[in-house]
């Protein structure tokens, strides 16, 4: 039996323990969006996948090691759909990954705020994760903008980038559970229109301090 | 006896329980400038107050009670000296109103960070206290202005309000670890001018698509 044909096999159902793996963390970031961190048990993925409790800790430990793998891989979906796109200005650039961004945050709701609040929280790890999508997200502000200058990549501005991302964070949870009379469109614009007008706000402090 | 002279007695050193309750908050509020939340135990107010255990336990019940209280403490007295001077122009009363928040938080930063961040984790009735910061913090904003327009009150506004409060707490936070080259007075003139430029950009994206 060396030697089955692969043609006259049946396509291979059997995923390896990575593929597996990664098939687990999907549904977890999936079970997040309907659920915060702390509502998320290896018994409720074990349910939801149909699988054993003992399988899932073969997998991953223990629940601090299962939250924190589930948060990796929410945190990397989140950095790989918000990559800006190709070409264009470099404000509509920024738009678009707002938007992603945006949508992101909407289709992930209570995940994401029981991750940016639960990582805030207690655990080094998962402050660790959330640190590092800003990282990326503000170096990204910077390599996009790199050939228009618009957001020069200066200290003062590497704060101010800083500063954005916080706010973007909490004006789309503000949003969500309170729009009022604010549409989607106007939230992306707000957002990527900040980063601007501030830059411009702070250099026109600056010139006029040093004029 | 009833009738003893007030002037001849010596001064009344034994405060009223709720006098003596004050002062653990403050002794509390100010443990927390170089302590996180978590570090902050009852143990560790009896020592430095120099009191018994059992005698905290009777003001402040139970650890979390105790935290709760320590907390709503400071949260007033943050609210206390932020309050804006009278008069002035609002841009001038807002830049007072920001360097007085980064002052306090400059000076209680380890029991800050843990406040906004502990907040932001687990316990609802220290999220609460936060919210409440916030919102009276963003009230101001319109009280402030209100005869003014800088930043008119509307559903929008209010919104952005709560985004530029988060960059607030962020920047500061960012800035008092790393301040690269950024110096105070650039700090608060980056804070303060984020709002009218915020207002001001998002304005000219809703002029240009009415007109």
């Amino acid at each position: 039996m060396a030697h089955v044909s692969t043609t006259t096999r049946v396509p291979r159902t059997r995923l390896s323990p990575e593929q597996r793996r990664v098939q687990l963390l999907d549904l977890g970031v999936q079970l997040l969006a309907h659920r915060s961190l702390d509502e998320l048990s290896i018994d409720v993925l074990a349910e939801e996948a149909g699988i054993s409790r003992g399988l899932l800790y073969h997998y991953f430990g223990n629940k601090t090691e299962f939250h924190e793998a589930v948060v990796r891989h929410a945190a990397a979906d989140l950095l790989d759909k918000t990559v800006p796109p190709d070409g264009g200005e470099p404000l509509e650039r920024l738009l678009a990954s707002v938007a992603a961004y945006v949508d992101y945050v909407l289709e992930n709701f209570d995940g994401y705020v029981s991750l940016v609040r639960g990582a805030a929280g207690g655990n080094e790890t998962l402050r660790g994760i959330s640190e590092e999508v800003r990282d990326v997200l503000g170096e990204r502000v910077f390599l996009e903008d790199a050939d228009f200058g618009i957001v020069p990549d200066n200290p003062r501005n590497r704060l101010l980038v800083r500063g954005w991302l916080a706010m973007a964070e909490e004006l789309v949870i503000s949003w969500h559970q309170n729009p009022s009379q604010v549409t989607r469109e106007d939230l992306l614009a707000m957002i990527a229109t900040a980063l601007p007008s501030w830059v411009g706000g702070v250099d026109a402090i600056t010139n006029a301090k040093g004029a």
